[in-house]
């Protein structure tokens, strides 16, 4: 791989909101790099601070069009933001609706903004494990908000939409959505429902189909309850209701302690899946080492059992 | 788990030909009990030389017919055999198809064979762990010849029919067979061809559509050339036939060291597997430790990177 610069001079270059600099930065977490723990490490000082926010829903609702209505909300209230689009029919990521491109460039050349599309062309697992380093170079970068945007239909995506401290699907009316929500298990992890597309016949049958199924879900004092809030994102109405949503349950976070336990629980889930990475590659290593063959051929001829041979063999890898 | 007779015990008994010792031994294995790895150790020293023959086919080409055909002439021959049948479409695993059922029931008072279904419940990773094991039981109850019986339709049913020395592909005239056997890469793992109900129209188009594709096939001086074989289980017709191309493989294998090469590949890749399952299983222990907790607070604060705690991780596991 052609380096044009090594890692402290992108992550430098990167701090002081060089675009190419997050863009490389970006690409070689993406790919799963070499460099990645390394990017990690300069990148760790300045993480940890930014409020990431989950928007999923199913293609149709208007997903790019309320993310690109909430960058203009947060910019106006002072934020640096980051989008990092997970999507294969979003805009930002290549199945592009023009009209929809189009108006996301309205931020297009604001440095506040920083828009990023991910590639789900590698297997989801490489992704959900790509997003986060994504995230901390954003942060990195200077993003106190970075938006994570994914199509809720799979579970690999709601896993990627369960990175973030606030998760906020949207909905619109008359496509099952509610249904469909429950089904996936969108109710579980989404804390605020936003539902788009409130002009339409339908919309508010869906609201109330929504906040009869929040009503049947058990809770104990001082839980979240999902808020619903209505928006017409292309005209830019209910975004504010959206944003305020969304730090209630942010008030609701810090206030309960909640904030920490689920990064800590994050962090750990990505500890682990990194832990369990290495350990898959030292096997490899292992296979192409000594220890392996001579084992295999003892149990092929019956002079001991697959097990202990596994045992010596964890043992010998120390 | 209630256990009447311990290991050692078991072990005996099933190499004494019990065949409700040998049952027992099977469902232990099958159901990942605690005891399989005492199982294992306990019977190594009586495996290693049984002639492992895979079986696999669509449903509806006569696996079960053509199974029973083999135990008659392998019994005829002087073997003891084992029959593990690990296919859901069966009549031997609870799909039953009283005809065929009816039919193996002529073996069932021959204290020469023992016929065993594996469960396919389970998920199918666990299939694959558990049937080398079963092969085990049966090789220490004294069977010379096992019949691994799948069906070739998904990769996980291939990877159960690699366990086997011989991999014998029933093929039916008319069924497409031929072309969905290379779509499935069956055509690779295929050491013998046998084309069932050879009486049938389109019997001798599916001949050479394989003879066909084998000739395609490029292989190196003294490389093995599928052998393709004709048969009408339900007559008894061929079968000797299917038994003699099977000893003619066999041959090939011990006189080019291929049997070794291969049972020592098989047993490499079970220890890899049962070595990779107890580092997850010690990675889900971590998890209850106090290591974890630690290092992903740290990581929430951006105190270290998960990189990092990965291998911080990794070090204690020691």
């Amino acid at each position: 791989m052609r380096r044009s610069r090594d890692v402290p001079e992108l992550v430098a270059a990167a701090r002081e909101g060089d675009p190419r600099a997050v863009a490389r930065l970006i690409t070689l977490v993406e790919n799963g790099d070499e460099l990645v723990q390394e990017i990690a490490a300069a990148l760790a000082p300045h993480t940890g601070n930014a409020q990431v926010i989950g928007l999923t829903g199913s293609p149709g609702v208007g997903k790019s069009t309320t993310t690109t209505e909430l960058v203009r909300v947060l910019r106006a209230q002072g934020h640096r933001v980051g989008v990092l689009a997970v999507d294969p029919s979003s805009p930002f990521t290549g199945g592009a609706i023009l009209g929809d491109r189009v108006r996301m460039q309205q931020h297009a050349t604001d440095s506040g903004v920083y828009i990023r599309s991910m590639s789900s062309r590698g297997h989801l697992g490489g992704l959900a494990a790509a997003t986060p380093q994504a995230v901390r170079v954003l942060e990195g970068a200077g993003c106190d908000v970075v938006l994570v945007e994914t199509v809720g239909v799979g579970q690999a995506e709601v896993e990627v939409a369960s990175l973030a401290d606030t998760t906020v699907v949207l909905l619109a009316p008359g496509m099952g959505d509610a249904i469909q929500a429950v089904k996936a298990g969108i109710l579980e992890i989404a804390d605020v429902f936003v539902v788009n597309k409130a002009d339409r016949d339908g919309a508010d049958a869906t609201y109330h189909d929504i906040q009869g199924m929040i009503g049947l879900g058990e809770r104990g004092p001082g839980e979240w309850r999902p808020q619903v809030v209505r928006a017409i994102a292309s005209r830019g109405e209910g975004i504010d209701d959206v944003v305020a949503a969304i730090d209630k349950h942010r008030g609701w976070l810090v206030e309960r302690g909640e904030l920490r336990r689920r990064r800590e629980a994050r962090a750990a889930a990505e500890i682990e899946a990194i832990a369990l990475g290495r350990l898959r590659a030292r096997m490899g290593s292992l296979r192409a080492g000594t220890a392996l063959p001579a084992l295999a051929a003892e149990v092929a001829a019956g002079s001991t059992d697959p097990f202990t041979a596994a045992d010596t063999l964890l043992r010998d890898m120390g």
